[in-house]
């Protein structure tokens, strides 16, 4: 019975893990990442004013990880815009989402219940997109573990990764910040899911691929639906970064108070703080809770 | 007799098509493209203090549109200066602008019936480098919609689209703005040149190449001309942008109120202004047309 | 007996040039190269509370030639992250430089004798570097001189020509300067070097590239040394170029007053001032020098 059921989760995974994701997981992560974009601020007027410019920011937001990817494997920037259907898609979804008479089209993807299902499905996306970066970096690069992390890890944080340059493009420009700084959620997720799945490629995890993408699929889907449903600010990494944090990159021990005072009492994780510390950042905010957040402030004010 | 008169129009752009462009064309080229860089504030000074950074620009100027296009294609940036011969004019060209005695060169070629055969020719020029780069992206990417109209755009607007990266070289910051939020006329055209092109190179224009590179060029020629002489800031686009956009980018039609006032009353077109919108943005200056104007102020304070 | 002591120094200059590099030259160039970003405003906070963004700057630091040469050549940029065992040997430098308790290993290396020992071995990584880079261009460009000078160049210069982006990476942005407006001397030196190097690959030069790679290897380990321990500012093109420069690049015999009223009376040379001139910039200060003056003012109120 328990050999049935293994073999029974081991072809739903597989089944899972061959699921196309054109048309309609695309669709998903086009609407949700377009949606992400509407939020910033200022980018209605932008699409008025300044269309092009709007245009070719939503494509940096749905096709920012195959450029990303391209660049650090040496490929044509511009390859996957060959995918006529695919820039097309999103040039509709585009077009729906900033100019449909009445905004129709964003108050249908924004009720709740509906986004979450497209939220769940961008997700679905991501990993994917992380397991065939990895799959394409190991296919040129061996045993290049850092070639593979690095490009699972862009192709699922996406244009989070490149957020100046999309911003420089929309007139926007913030040097204090930027993902690698503030990390948000699935950029953090991408980062560990591209290193889980280069050690099942490299068979250091004795899993397989299919197990592995329906596995963290599920951890993704599940925790960014519950963050996006509640619109919390937490991360599921913080209690355990929490503590391995202070621990390697933590006070040196008295060593370092020539160069700087602060440096010994941070204790500091990835963006966030640790306990009891007096000069702590912020919480590590997923770009699109902050939207979300502004977002619910904007249309309490328009009721 | 109207047979004959085809065959030699035809016959006309099939030779036109196929001038050599080296060594003349592109001197005119690289003439105008430093002769602009000069009218930038500060770029005297710049050459004097630090002629390695003026030098980079120049080269900026001339060979942008091929880094860029290279960046696009995944070939290497550096590729088009392996022709000597091009760089060491193109040098030459920088060096005489900048540094000739008592300013000999610069007043030659700023002669104002000179400088329009210059830009003639630039024209000629840039429309070639448009129907270069699609056909070559087409080699590589047949149905590559997207891939032969970027290539095209960048291979025709060159250096502005990398505006911000220039300036930073010359130690300018100007985040607020980019060529794609305001696009000049020589962008704009060379953008609708882009997509005419792919549509000649995808048989959906039934014209042959030769003619089409013929007429373009015609078209480039006479609008530049005519706004390098007559100092105009106008585009001969803002007509009909003026009709189209506001159908396909304006209004939202009372939906969009929650999330940008704003949003609502521009109706805008590409960077300039519907009628009677009151935040309108200013029109879209050439950036060569502002420094011609800038240009004139000076020479008149000098005079 | 000249006959012999010929052949012996030509022997002596081969076997230098086939010294292999890692680890131990390649260890230098990783703690030379951290240290500096280390003496950083900033970067031992950043290290506590950003510790990916920390170790992502060494990365920079430590393999930023190789980065830029690969961006240069169409390669992917992240090739030479597939060498696993220099990336992993950067990544404990960088751990036991920011993180070691007590900071001994900072302590260790920072012992003047010792670390005029590692600035030497950096030299040979960087010289060796621009020789490589030149060949390699030449491999795939005969005829390409500009190109071989700038692989050569980035080869050498390393994280310096995109120190920009490195500091942009930390949340720190300064557009009024970067490398190429004022050049430290590694990057000068690497240009002359490229430029050398290109003349002995394209055979204009008659000496043995063993020899050349000898030769400017002891010219820039005896300079380099020399700076650092002495914390001098100076450079030793300054005087070269203090003739050169006016000569090529200085007043434009008074054709340029119209443009740049200062234009004319600075005669500048790279980043520096010819003598006399009313609004010189400050001498060019090499990163590392000014690094090491702040460095040297911390250390002396900590005792």
């Amino acid at each position: 019975m328990e050999l049935l059921s293994a073999l029974s989760l081991g072809e739903l995974a597989l089944s899972f893990s061959r699921v196309p994701l054109f048309p309609v997981f695309d669709l998903s992560y086009f609407i949700v990442s377009i949606l992400y974009l509407k939020y910033e601020p200022g980018a209605v007027e932008l699409s008025r004013r300044h269309p092009m410019a709007s245009w070719l920011c939503a494509m940096l937001h749905c096709f920012g990880s195959y450029i990303l990817a391209d660049l650090l494997l040496g490929e044509p920037l511009i390859d996957y815009f060959s995918n006529n259907s695919s820039v097309l898609l999103a040039t509709a979804v585009w077009y729906l989402i900033f100019f449909c008479p009445l905004d129709l089209f964003y108050k249908c993807v924004c009720f709740l219940p509906v986004k979450l299902i497209f939220v769940a499905m961008k997700e679905v996306v991501r990993v994917r997109k992380i397991a065939v970066g990895i799959h394409h970096a190991h296919h040129h690069y061996h045993h290049g573990w850092f070639v593979m992390i690095a490009t699972g890890w862009v192709k699922g944080s996406g244009v989070a990764l490149m957020s100046n340059i999309e911003q420089l493009l929309r007139g926007v420009w913030k040097p204090e910040t930027n993902e690698i700084l503030h990390m948000s959620f699935p950029t953090k997720a991408s980062l560990y899911g591209a290193i889980l799945f280069t050690l099942q490629q490299t068979r250091w995890l004795p899993v397989s691929k299919a197990s592995l993408i329906f596995i963290f699929t599920m951890f993704m889907v599940s925790f960014k639906v519950f963050l996006t449903a509640t619109h919390s600010h937490s991360s599921p990494f913080d209690v355990l970064e929490g503590y391995i944090c202070p621990v390697l990159f933590g006070t040196a021990w008295g060593g370092n108070h020539h160069h700087d005072n602060h440096g010994g009492s941070h204790g500091g994780s990835y963006g966030g703080s640790g306990p009891g510390s007096p000069h702590s950042a912020l919480p590590a905010k997923s770009k699109e809770e902050l939207s979300e957040g502004s977002r619910k402030k904007k249309t309490k004010k328009a009721d």
